[in-house]
């Protein structure tokens, strides 16, 4: 499902602009929601969408902006003053609040800070910019209902009444004590059931899953998948509740993390999309092209050495592209299995048993491709003695190939590096090398 | 963050039960969320694994069950009889139930829904059984709280009494009209501040995204992404409300979707994971390395046209890895950045454009590296002709590569086919041969 407009529609907004059409804008976007009014943006100039947004009622242009794509918004924020900006801020989200002012310079943030009425929101926007991006801490929002364990439940609802306010989406009520240690939660199901007079304290849940601050958000996206939660509170070690994540900020985690293992998997070594510069494209692609281009200068220094066999038999090169091709083919496979069942955090059973396992594997499909090999040159080829070197080392490259992606992303992975690397452009070099390595070192020693 | 238990303490449950210690396991379990006892389930055998069960709250195990790995279940749910699954079925959401017994052989599936207590639960499976698992109706749960646009708040409250004992997470009130008919939701936010008398009517929200129960699973992931929902309400053609579905179940899509693609770009032909059996293994490698096989048998027989040359200028021979390596990773690079455009769901701009930025970006990368390998061969090697065909070589595959890799997921993705493939060894096998074919023809022209 795409969420695109045509360019035609695209092109028909522009002129509207360009003609100060506001009634006819204005009645455009009545009723779109937020999050499409902001794709519309992203096919428009960042002037267009600075003159849309501002016809815009200001707390439906603060969603819209916190919905743009980073780049798109970085890209039309300049043109708006900090006062200007602070208008919409005061009706953001503090999570995306924080995310937006911190793209920007510090003296444009000051400037925005210091501009804004809602007092609440700018406490709680300083409080988040003193955390990392990518920890619990930068991913929760300040905004979220609480309630004191000594209440009762008619002065919890009048709690939602007024926090109600300002958090858009509750999930649940947070029961914290007079010292805003975080000690559990009352679903709206109970709160809405439940007597007026009941206690907080005899209706509340007192075991709920939790997170530290610093907490990695790839952790947080982990424990919120296996518990099923849509929303988890935030601590800090003293267990003072500090905000919540919601799972619409987890889901773009967990699908960023699933781009950035793509990405790895492909050689492209920083975040590029196909909006990117020309500049950044070309040079997010180089890095693994040079690795790449370096094993194959090595593996024909490697050649090199066997110039005198190659011109007496050469047979032999005609071979070098089904051994480096299959090697690459194997070890991929390999490390990407490895790479999933990391992910999915459960290896059960011994190491030992899983290498067997590889080994059983990877002789079983190196004795199906080799004998498939050998049936194709003894049919085609009457050089029967390189068919034997062919298969025999078709079959070791398999045994070794499928050895270094089992092993290659469970060191990288020790070694907290992103397992997904093995998959890439790396270890498809080094089984390139390995995989000339072995057949030329067996075609020495059979051929005579 | 992983979930896993040490193979001490499985050790030890599995030393329980064979003992009979009921008493030690209930103490172990109580309390444990039922996300974390499956997690152990998934370590004991399945005798084991039923022996626990039993001693748990029906109602536990049912959440157990639903929450255990496919793999596992299939194999310890055969140890039940249809009487004993029924019961752990009463306790289980309809979306789950389904999807379990969906598993199972009809004749089992139908004594189990004969052997059920909870009648409006049977029904509610038996609707649900009609639906592929991959569309929006066969990922919803019949479990919701609807209200009649006729009532007023209390009634409403109510039903969330009455429905909510059988609902775990409600998020909001449908509201109907008296055919069933979908016209809105009332937030429970809402309902918890508003009057008891207000109607119903004056409160619900009219618009709101909803899906027909027969659109794919991944569009509705699409759409829950792309305006943050946590749950969303599933229609027929006539608009009548079927059921919702919710976050959790949709995360599981996402990164399900992404282990495909992983998959498809490292030639794994089934869905398999590390526990799977060998047989299961070997077979899901076997098919994408039989294609590289026979590309590079392909390639074998291409380069046995050149012998004559190959024995008088062994030195062709060496960069044959360089010219295939760097052609696999320039068409994996691309086709990968236009997986993630596809992905996302946004083409801005003409396709046009699109075509005129590879180009440039490959010619970019194309010029640094034939000249890197034009350097590299000036001073390492004495035959400048060879030098000269190398790098030109490399310039032509890089371009072509790039053209590949940028048209291949396009084309499959109009063909319905996943795009991810175009990342995969097909790609790979394709540019090899590409590369090899410009490489000895730019030879024949150049070299005397």
């Amino acid at each position: 499902m795409s969420f695109e407009f045509s360019n035609k529609y695209l092109k028909q907004l522009s002129r509207a602009v360009e003609q100060e059409e506001n009634e006819y804008i204005i009645n455009e976007f009545d009723g779109m929601h937020s999050a499409d009014i902001s794709t519309v943006m992203e096919g428009l100039s960042a002037e267009d969408c600075k003159y849309i947004l501002e016809l815009l009622n200001p707390s439906v242009g603060a969603d819209v902006i916190s919905e743009i794509e980073d780049d798109t918004r970085n890209n039309f924020l300049t043109l708006f003053t900090p006062q200007e900006l602070s208008k919409y801020m005061d009706n953001t989200d503090s999570d995306d609040a924080a995310d937006i002012l911190n793209d920007m310079p510090v003296k444009v943030r000051e400037e925005v800070l210091a501009s804004m009425n809602n007092n609440e929101k700018v406490q709680y926007i300083i409080d988040l910019l003193h955390y990392e991006e990518d920890c619990a801490g930068g991913l929760m929002a300040k905004e979220l209902v609480k309630a004191n364990i000594n209440w009762n439940v008619s002065q919890c609802i009048e709690e939602v009444r007024r926090q109600g306010q300002n958090v858009d989406k509750i999930y649940t009520v947070y029961v914290v004590d007079d010292h805003d240690i975080l000690l559990g939660r009352i679903s709206m199901k109970k709160l809405l059931i439940a007597n007026d007079l009941t206690k907080v304290a005899d209706l509340y849940e007192p075991e709920i899953a939790k997170v530290y601050s610093y907490l990695d958000e790839e952790e947080v996206a982990d424990i919120m998948q296996h518990y099923d939660l849509e929303v988890i509170p935030v601590i800090n070690v003293q267990g003072r509740l500090l905000g919540r994540i919601t799972i619409d900020d987890v889901v773009d985690v967990i699908t960023e993390q699933a781009e950035k293992d793509q990405q790895a998997m492909s050689g492209l070594s920083e975040d590029v999309e196909e909006t990117d510069s020309l500049i950044a494209m070309a040079r997010a692609r180089l890095p693994w092209l040079i690795v790449g281009m370096s094993g194959g200068l090595l593996g024909a220094n490697f050649l090199g050495g066997f110039e005198e066999e190659l011109s007496r038999i050469p047979a032999m090169a005609f071979f070098i592209p089904l051994i480096t091709a299959t090697g690459g083919n194997v070890g991929i496979q390999s490390s990407t299995i490895v790479v999933q069942s990391l992910a999915s955090g459960g290896f059960q059973g011994s190491a030992m048993n899983r290498y067997l396992r590889v080994l059983v594997i990877a002789i079983l499909n190196g004795l199906t491709l080799a004998a498939l090999v050998y049936g194709f040159n003894m049919i085609f080829s009457d050089n029967h003695q390189l068919a034997i070197v062919v298969s025999f080392a078709l079959f070791s490259v398999i045994m070794i190939a499928s050895f270094m992606g089992t092993i290659t992303p469970l060191v990288l992975s020790k070694f907290g590096i992103n397992p997904a690397l093995a998959s890439g452009p790396f270890i498809t070099t080094c089984n390139d090398l390995i995989g000339l390595g072995v057949y030329f070192m067996v075609a020495k020693a059979l051929l005579h």
